[in-house]
């Protein structure tokens, strides 16, 4: 990935074009050659990322046997002490907006910010999470709020338009969406992208989400069906 | 005020040159005599904002005994209820980065946002405010949480480099705050305005003040201590 550039903004950036990515979690366990199998499978970027129980020793572990590879690597930290811009394209760093507590929208970002004087800021990318799902692990853990379709509209619109972020994340974890209110997001943003994950484990989910995302996250298949199946979801 | 282009943005903006703005509270009573030599004695915009028992009527009150003037006239609503574009250049919509309760970070946005299909974007200015008194009217309404200086300058470099808001707004309503508290968030800002507002009613304390932020915010002194007090705090 070439390195990120001032013109690239809140509007830009690679990962525009980017319609599958793969969330690795360095808390589970997977083998080398499943990685290689990722990487030369088609996914057009990695995302280690995980909720519970990640270390920076796992992180690195998990990071070189990815290895060098051509496609970007990007690290979503669950938490400060998890940011490492070495070996990672980016950091891509969640608030989730309808969190019913304040830490998981701009608390723990302040209290990294006020102790790191060495963020790279021009490699940090901004996710607004919309968690659709308050009884999966991140919305017990952020204490999600649940969502009318018109209030999740709503974070749709204020996420883009007054919070301005370039990602917008539909985060459904443990379930798969109802591709309707995928839809109605899409129809309300006009320049961010919209992520969505959760729930896809077969061509056709991932065929039905990407007719309204802009990009799939897949992650649980892999671990919990196998290579095989988790190839199928590679859709473009 | 001319009207906002495409171009304007985040980072730009006529609140750049603005160096002392007069908050107005709906709810106080005022002369029209007072409001006119408010207008005439040199602060470079009228924001119209309060935080309790404001109503749309009073605010449609105030607005037209201020009438029609040269600078701008700016509504800050404290809720949703009170937008209005008519009659205002701009909507200056805050979020309460600190707050305890995420119902002001982004709740009451996200609601807001649902239900109106007629927001005019392009006017709304996007503000972080960081409440530094947490024993004021705002503070105890939004449960603002208390900080230390580290954490405090966390949230402005947030403020400015993850969320990329064009203003960060320290308030200290009910009591003057620490200028050396003002000079190290001014410190950390590279591209957004900083406003201070709370505890300005002399000429010493808008110098003091005005020395660090880019614009002072006065009001309370209009109320309390009157129209020739006021006068004395336009510093530019």
């Amino acid at each position: 990935m070439a390195n990120p550039t001032a013109a690239e903004g809140r509007d830009g950036g690679p990962w525009r074009s980017w319609r599958h990515v793969t969330k690795l979690d360095p808390d589970r366990p997977i083998t080398p050659e499943t990685v290689r199998r990722v990487v030369e499978g088609g996914t057009d970027a990695i995302m280690v990322s995980g909720t519970l129980g990640v270390t920076r020793k796992k992180v690195a572990r998990l990071r070189e046997m990815i290895g060098p590879v051509d496609i970007p690597v990007v690290l979503e930290p669950s938490d400060a002490r998890l940011v490492e811009f070495e070996g990672f394209d980016r950091v891509f760093v969640p608030t989730v907006l309808n969190s019913g507590d304040p830490t998981y929208i701009a608390g723990k970002h302040a209290a990294w910010a006020g102790r790191s004087p060495d963020i790279l800021w021009e490699r940090v990318v901004p996710e607004a999470y919309i968690v659709l799902n308050p009884d999966s692990a991140v919305g017990r853990l952020t204490r999600a709020r649940p969502l009318d379709p018109e209030t999740c509209a709503g974070y749709a619109r204020v996420a883009e338009r007054y919070f301005q972020f370039p990602i917008v994340y539909m985060e459904c974890s443990g379930a798969l969406g109802d591709p309707r209110a995928v839809q109605a997001i899409r129809e309300k943003l006009t320049r961010a992208t919209l992520f969505y994950g959760g729930g896809i484990d077969t061509r056709e989910k991932a065929q039905q989400m990407a007719r309204w995302a802009h990009t799939i996250v897949v992650g649980n298949v892999l671990y919990e069906k196998g290579i095989e199946r988790y190839l199928e979801t590679i859709v473009k």
